[in-house]
C-alpha cells in the first residue's frame, strides 16, 4: 500500500486475513498497535503464537484443552451423569455463559452436511458412542445448531443413538434443546419456522 | 470465560483491546487463527513485534519510517516543490491512493487542541519552518482534518506561515484543500456547514 513502510503493509496484510477484517479496518487495528506501548505488540504477539502451540482437543469430549483433558473434564463438581452435544467448542462457550447447565461435554467437531461431504464418520459419534458404552451417562442433550445441518445432524443422532443404546441395553435419555421465539424479540419479527415451532412446544401456564 | 483454554483466554483479552473490538469479535478472531495453519499465526505474531521495533519517523517529514527517511522522501521522482502538510500519517495514505499528488509531505504529529492542551509547539511546525527556509519549496498545501481542531490548525498555518514567509523574503504559495459536497453523496444528505462550504466555492461550469 502506498504509503505504509514495509513492516506496516506486512501487518496490515496479515490482519486482513481475519473475518471480516477489510484493509481500513486492517489499518485501524495496525495504527492503533503502533500506538501502544510495545508491551502490548509483544503480548499480542506471544498470546497469537501460544495458541497454536499449546492448544489441542480433549482426550475425553474433543473441546478444546492445553492440557490431556479440557479445563470442563478436569472439574471435579461437573456431573458426569449429564454429556451435552454440540458441534463446536465455541457452543460450549455460549452454554458456560448461560451458566445453569452443570454436566460436562461432547464436541461433534462438525455437522452432518452432504453437500460438503461429511457424513457420521467425520463427526465423533463413535468416541461418543464409546463413552456411553463405558457407562455412567443418564442424559444426553443435543444442543446441535438450528441450521439445516444442526436439525439434520441432531436427527441423525436421535435415532443412531436409540438403535446404539438398545442393543447395548443401555439406559440413556437423550433429549433436545426447546425451540421458541428467543428472549426479548418481538412476535412480528419472528420467522415462519420458528413461530410453528414455538406453537407446538407451547407449555400449560 | 467460561470453557475457554488459558491460552485462548489470553489471546481474547489481547485481542479485545483492539479498537471496537468486544468480546464476541475477539472470540471469533482467536478461534478464526486457531483454525489457520501455524504459518500464519507465525506470520502475524511477527508481523505484530517487527511494527514495533522498526518503526520510527521520517528525519524530515515525520511520516512513519523503517529507514531514516520515510519511502516517500526516499523516492527521488517525487517532486519536491510541493509539500502537503498533513495531521497524520493516516492522511498520507489516503492522500495516495487518491493516487493523483506527486510532492512531498509534513506530518504535524497532531492538530490544535486548547482543550487537550496541545499548541503549536506540540506541532512540528518549527521543523516545517526550517524546511521552507532551506529553500526549494514553491507551495504549501494545508491538508489538516475538516474537523474542528484541523479547521484551527489551518487557519492558524495560514497566518503563522505567510508571516514567517515575509519576515524570510519566502515566495511561497499556501493553499487548502477544497471543501464541499462528497463524490456519490445526495445534496439532501448534506449537513449545512458543507453546503455552505460548497455554495462559497462554487466555481463557474
Amino acid at each position: 500500500m502506498a504509503g505504509l513502510t514495509a513492516s506496516m503493509e506486512a501487518l496490515v496484510g496479515a490482519l486482513k486475513k481475519l473475518p471480516g477484517v477489510g484493509p481500513r479496518t486492517a489499518e485501524r487495528y495496525a495504527f492503533f498497535l503502533l500506538s501502544q506501548p510495545a508491551t502490548f505488540a509483544r503480548e499480542l504477539s506471544q498470546a497469537v503464537l501460544r495458541v497454536k502451540e499449546t492448544i489441542g482437543f480433549c482426550r475425553v469430549c474433543y473441546n478444546l484443552a492445553d492440557e490431556e483433558l479440557c479445563a470442563i473434564c478436569r472439574d471435579p463438581a461437573r456431573d458426569r451423569s449429564a454429556v451435552c452435544v454440540v458441534e463446536d467448542p465455541r457452543a460450549i462457550i455460549a452454554i458456560e455463559k448461560a451458566g445453569s447447565y452443570k454436566g460436562i461435554y461432547h464436541v461433534l467437531l462438525g455437522a452432518l452436511s452432504p453437500l460438503d461431504g461429511i457424513g457420521p464418520k467425520d463427526l465423533k459419534i463413535q468416541q461418543l458412542k464409546g463413552r456411553l458404552k463405558a457407562g455412567g451417562i443418564g442424559e444426553l442433550i443435543l444442543a446441535t445448531d438450528s441450521d439445516m445441518e444442526g436439525e439434520a445432524t441432531a436427527l441423525y443422532l436421535v435415532k443412531d443413538l436409540k438403535n446404539f443404546a438398545a442393543a447395548q441395553q443401555l439406559q440413556v435419555q437423550i433429549s433436545r434443546l426447546a425451540s421458541g421465539l428467543p428472549m426479548g424479540s418481538a412476535i412480528e419479527f419472528a420467522d415462519q419456522v420458528t413461530l410453528l415451532r414455538a406453537m407446538e412446544g407451547r407449555r400449560s401456564a
